[in-house]
């Protein structure tokens, strides 16, 4: 007879769980990012996932107002949870803005919710990692940034990416200077030139653009830098004398340049890209993406760029910000897909076997000793079968076995089996099975 | 003319942020823990913010069911915010079982969402950190776990707390042997000792218990271990002989005791206490609470113990588990109030102050510099006044500030300012400007 009072286990379409591997590999790579945020300067903030509906929703587009997760709390207040970390962070500036120094550095590990349709690879939750320069309109900071992007996937062992640069002025430029006013439409019709080749998007641009410009707008617009930066910048110099915004676009890559391109990081990792645009309504500076040059189709794991009067909504000072988003979840999906995450379910090096529970004691003073030199390890809690422990070490990805029998009880000695190679050393003092395990 | 418009900024009563100061002591408490747990062979593991109600509302308290935070989603599903994470734990082991190797050892580190009255240090969001082991009956596991939370404190540089341990059967044969029915409301009564005296208690036992045996019940559930371990459990020994409860309770907190009273672990601030409770209708075995001698006012810091049949909501399988839970807010509160926290804003331990926007360029190759050698640096992003730069240095907390002015960008030679004393050296090579940074 079926038990029906049991509940089916399962998770909420769009969510999901994390294995122990998968975690794991998560914290590290959180770990590692976070000390590449906090060697530029860059601190932790902290902000609530559920916030009143009239701080977040003013802002989001109107797409993202139907994916909101908004209901009444039981104190009948209209709220919801947080759907990214920037309207947070202009709440958060304009609160604090009496107990803050400017410019105001901070990054954003966090979870952030929208209900749009399930589908591979998207998730009603996902974790963004944040990092933004609030208050200062030095081209410094969008100096400093594509240094984070670039310090961040360089610590996770990817070194084939490239940062796509643009400036949102560059492009508002070549169109006016183009007499094209739908830019949106212009930008959306050159996203497809992979799909539909040079010919079919000239044919669209003919909606667009008078025809007989279409060549020259078109060779424009999909320049990507592959010369040296100087000689690419001044190359290209002469639409300076265009419009205003063609001017200051390009002054301003100039500048942000002028700053990166003599430190040490790889100079090919960062190009420009006139077709950049990155979120039209928002960004009003230098812009960038970010592409694995190995999983060209996973899009840009790191965007951002410069945006104008962040906290507009809270307050009436003016304060631009300048920062970029990590996808920790497509980023991982990534590196799981480069080979570059490791494939353990633990953290302890070494687990130790007992072959009675009355060893049980002295294996874990073995195991605090252990600890105590840096090697971290676990404790099988029963008197089990050699070969089931020895499956449990295999299956979680311990290095070594230490195995505690009665010889070794009695003699405080060790056999250590190494879980790779399979080799099993017999009768090791403490100080000996340490110096290998330390190998 | 008041522009109102304007959005007041503000977090929902019981929700709060946390600034930079705050963040970062959170983040890094977060590091040693999880370090604490994995040198134990405990691994990570996510689950959703959001769950199906039917999945996580059977198993909570009449209390917690007020406090849900339970919606309708945009689909009409019934979904509620997770309000600990052991009810996720449960289905997570259910749902995941093929995939588990037994014993399972996972913590999780994640926020939880009650929507209890508002009051000073409750929050309605705050983070829990959990360990368990799940799927042994070996009391190995618990004299484990009151490692993991002795190795946490003792990480934490807190020297002064005590883990005060108990067993539920024992706690049930006291009762029984003198004919106590009512076992919550007893307790309920013990704990006011402090408030209302001996007497007072002495008074309100008589509804509960024969009066004539009222001060040998009150000795008994009164007594804290204050001597050796082995002496201790040699005095109550005789109480074995009451009930099957009582030699069951006894003997298995020997066998823990067996296991961790060789360690080098210091033995005094791990002790009996036959009055600890902890969530009666929810623990079996072994229980758990820990206090800071120096802050007994704010209740336990981490407490747990064995419960038996995790999953019976959603298996057949009759799975044990055994574990504890921080509570992190209130640990931090605890560490501020220790002074055990750092007072800095930043991990970086320098700032580089340029004179001039044209040595912006060259701050930015000698922060690479400086960072490559592990010295973590900002550069303020402007040509500001010394003062100015330096007076954000002072309240980030930055140890040095290396100052670029017109004779330090043509000679390649810094100034550098001690933070903490004020002391300045100048015409310093790069070299010896990172010697003295690093020393």
């Amino acid at each position: 007879m079926a038990d029906t009072s049991l509940i089916v286990p399962r998770t909420l379409s769009g969510f999901r769980d994390r294995l122990p591997k998968e975690a794991m590999a998560k914290e590290k790579l959180l770990q590692k990012l976070s000390s590449v945020f906090e060697s530029f300067g860059f601190a932790p903030i902290e902000t609530p996932h559920l916030e009143y509906a009239d701080i977040l929703v003013k802002h989001g587009s109107d797409e993202i107002q139907k994916e909101l997760y908004r209901f009444k709390d039981h104190g009948g207040r209209d709220v919801v949870l947080r759907f990214d970390q920037t309207v947070p962070l202009a709440r958060f500036i304009s609160q604090y803005r009496n107990e803050l120094d400017l410019p105001f550095k901070r990054f954003a590990i966090g979870n952030v919710f929208r209900g749009e349709r399930a589908q591979r690879g998207r998730y009603r939750e996902f974790t963004q990692c944040d990092f933004d320069f609030i208050g200062s309109d030095s081209i410094a900071c969008d100096a400093e940034i594509i240094q984070v992007i670039y310090a961040s996937l360089a610590t996770l062992n990817i070194d084939e990416f490239t940062i796509w640069v643009n400036h949102r002025s560059i492009l508002n430029g070549i169109c006016k200077h183009f007499g094209i006013t739908e830019i949106e439409r212009f930008l959306r019709t050159i996203d497809k030139l992979e799909k539909i080749g040079q010919e079919g998007v000239a044919k669209e641009l003919e909606e667009l653009v008078d025809s007989s410009k279409i060549s020259e707008v078109l060779g424009i617009i999909t320049m990507r830098q592959t010369i040296a930066i100087d000689e690419f910048l001044d190359s290209v110099a002469y639409m300076k004398a265009w419009n205003d915004e063609l001017k200051k676009g390009l002054e301003e890559l100039e500048e942000m340049f002028s700053i990166i391109k003599d430190l040490e990081m790889d100079q090919s990792r960062c190009r420009v890209d006139f077709s950049i645009a990155r979120g039209l309504g928002y960004y009003t500076g230098i812009v960038y993406e970010t592409t694995l040059n190995r999983l060209k189709n996973i899009g840009s794991v790191c965007s951002g760029g410069r945006y104008d009067n962040l906290t507009k909504s809270f307050s009436k000072e003016s304060l631009s910000g300048v920062g970029a988003s990590i996808g920790l979840d497509r980023l991982l999906a990534a590196l799981e897909e480069l080979g570059l995450l490791q494939g353990r379910s633990t953290s302890a090096r070494a687990l130790i076997a007992c072959m009675d529970s009355s060893y049980l004691g002295f294996a874990h003073k073995v195991a605090e000793s252990l600890r105590r030199s840096g090697i971290y390890t676990e404790v099988y809690p029963e008197a089990q079968k050699l070969k089931k422990q020895l499956t449990y070490a295999n299956n979680k990805g311990h290095e070594y076995c230490l195995i505690i029998g009665e010889n070794e009880f009695l003699s405080h000695t060790f056999t250590l089996k190494n879980m790779t190679t399979g080799m099993q050393l017999e009768s090791l003092s403490f100080l000996r099975a340490l110096e290998i395990m330390k190998e």
